[in-house]
C-alpha cells in the first residue's frame, strides 16, 4: 500500500462500525446474543450458555437489546410464569455475521493455531 | 421450535466463538482491528481512527493481537524510525466477519433504524 493511500487510511471509523463495535464491545454482549442464536431461552437458561455472566450484567444487557430491538421478552401466563428472551428478526439478522467470526475464531484462535 | 429443542438448547457456547467473542468484548478490540482494515497504521494513525482510545489501552491491545499474531509491528530504520501495525494474513483473515457487522448495522443499527 502506498504511502497516500496510507494517509488517507486514518480516518475515523464509520458509524455503523463504531456501533456495531460499541455493541459487541460491551461484556458479554456478544455472547449473549450467540446464545439466543440458539432459540428461546429463559433467563437461567442464558445464565448456563454464558458461563460467568453475573444476573446483573445479563439483565443489563437484555434490556440493553430490547431497546435496541435486538431481542424480545415474552412472557407465557402459565404458572409459575414462563418468561423467555428470543432474538427478533433484527437480532436474527446477525447470524451471518456470527457464524462468519465463529468460522474465522476456528481456525485462527483454536488452542493449537 | 419445540420444548425438546429448546432445553437442549441452553448448552455452553462452543470454544471458538466463546474465544472471538472474548477477543472482541475487550474494550476497543473491535474497533482497532476494524481501523487496521484499512492498512498499515502507526500507533497516532491508529489513535485519530479511534477516537476515545487511551495510549495504556491502545498499547494493551496491540501487544494483544500480536502475541495471538493478528498483528504485526514493523520497524523501519529511518530518522526518526517510522514504527507501523499491520494485519497479519490471519488478522487479514478476520474483514469478512467485520465485513459482515458492518453491513448488519449499516441496516439495523443507523439512527433512524
Amino acid at each position: 500500500m502506498g504511502a497516500v493511500e496510507s494517509n488517507a487510511a486514518c480516518e475515523p471509523l464509520s458509524e455503523p462500525l463504531s456501533r456495531v463495535m460499541t455493541l459487541l464491545g460491551k461484556r458479554w454482549a456478544g455472547m449473549i446474543l450467540s446464545a439466543l442464536m440458539q432459540g428461546p431461552l429463559r433467563f437461567n437458561e442464558i445464565k448456563r450458555s454464558v458461563p460467568g455472566v453475573s444476573d446483573r450484567i445479563l439483565t443489563e444487557r437484555l434490556g440493553e437489546f430490547q431497546e435496541l430491538q435486538l431481542v424480545s421478552r415474552a412472557v407465557t401466563e402459565t404458572s409459575p410464569l414462563r418468561v423467555e428472551y428470543s432474538l427478533t428478526d433484527r437480532g436474527e439478522a446477525m447470524r451471518p455475521a456470527i457464524t462468519e467470526l465463529t468460522h474465522w475464531a476456528e481456525q485462527n484462535l483454536s488452542p493449537s493455531a
